[in-house]
């Protein structure tokens, strides 16, 4: 683990780093000492480690719980190179959609494949990161929405740290099997008038998870208007199982 | 109104009352003064204004939040004489589900007759309270699942001092046109396992509500079994609406 650059505004600093080939981000509670819960975020598809939704959530759960959050960039995402093999999927599943084929279980199967690469990669963050002295291994959670929620799943399903999640604006079409594993809390973000995730495929999901405690919070809107006080509650549902 | 008795405890005054045949309670901050946001609760079937998921609800948003809330016995319910009426319908409703008619149409259209009572009542029971100098008119918000949201559909969508509500465990059979004609900020209750309330049911009468702000909270369990971390969320739905 290789650290590039440490910044600090408003009580939280951000160290940019590199484990092998993953670019990452650390934040912490400035002067941190000693260990603390730990978050791993999952950015969305397009997006990176350090897009404005993961930095407003990651700044807010250092600044308010004295959490630690970790994000890194998923292949072919922010700072790491193209995939050519990703890239050659995509573009096949892009002429298979524009053949008439159903898009949501060409995203799934894609994300399922892309989770066979980040779940092992996600699992050696949370090895480097935890052995921070001002990170510590702590309890882990794990906060993911749309592709986040793709590759969320089975890396929640496979990793026995992770003791509550924060998942949703996805669907059951590649994960129910593995969801069908997971058994932390769970909050699970609905968008009413998702017009990329089908409205029974994210209840399926929520169905399909084997959680005693799940909740799902459903709003009215688009795949990328999740209201704001869903913040709030995301860090009141960390608190209550991390801290 | 006529106040029948007064007690307090750990901060909360807590006052019986008649306004002409309804009885109710009156719960307030201990030596509160002045105007402050005020909770009608509206309670299940079968139960009354002091039942305890009403009674705990209460206790808290006077000790947290400040605000003074009420409830009063539905007809038929607690401290008000039986319905000869509604015995009627309720003996004639049991025989039709037994002779194979299905049971939630037959719940809505007796609830959508006793709303017809109980709408006016609840709005007299608003003035009176709010003439009161340790209530004051200050913004009002429902409280009410099961009964209470079959009876507070058509009562939030009547009354305009209803600032926002919290209503759940009710299907959309007989309500769905009042729920279109409500445009405040709802949280709306699910039982994901409800024996009472079909599922679909529940997510239609969230579909029909107009709001531009309604979330839907669906937690595993039966209808009785909505988990207590609800109440901190209705709390602050409450807060952030009301104060």
């Amino acid at each position: 683990m290789r650290f590039i650059s440490q910044a600090s505004s408003d009580g939280v600093t951000e160290q940019l780093f590199t484990l092998g080939e993953i670019p990452g981000v650390l934040w912490t509670p400035d002067g941190a000492a000693g260990s603390r819960p730990l978050i791993l975020m999952g950015h969305g598809g397009g997006q990176h480690k350090k897009a404005p939704g993961v930095v407003a959530h990651a700044r807010r759960f250092v600044a308010e719980c004295d959490f630690a959050v970790v994000a890194v960039d998923v292949p072919g995402h922010g700072d790491r190179p193209e995939d050519e093999e990703y890239n050659r999927i995509a573009t096949e599943n892009q002429a298979r959609a524009e053949a008439g084929e159903e898009l949501a279980p060409l995203i799934a199967g894609f994300q399922a494949l892309v989770a066979r690469q980040t779940v092992p990669e996600w699992q050696a963050v949370l090895d480097a990161v935890q052995r921070l002295e001002h990170v510590g291994a702590g309890p882990v959670g794990y906060w993911g929405v749309s592709l986040g929620c793709g590759l969320g799943v089975p890396f929640v399903a496979a990793e026995p740290r992770v003791r509550a999640a924060v998942l949703g604006l996805g669907g059951a079409v590649a994960s129910a099997e593995e969801a069908a594993r997971i058994t932390v809390p769970v909050e699970f973000l609905v968008q009413w008038d998702d017009e990329r995730v089908p409205r029974a495929a994210s209840l399926a999901l929520f169905d399909a998870l084997s959680s005693a405690e799940k909740t799902l919070h459903a709003n009215p809107g688009k795949h990328a208007e999740v209201p704001l006080f869903e913040l709030d509650s995301s860090l009141r549902f960390f608190t209550r199982h991390l801290s």
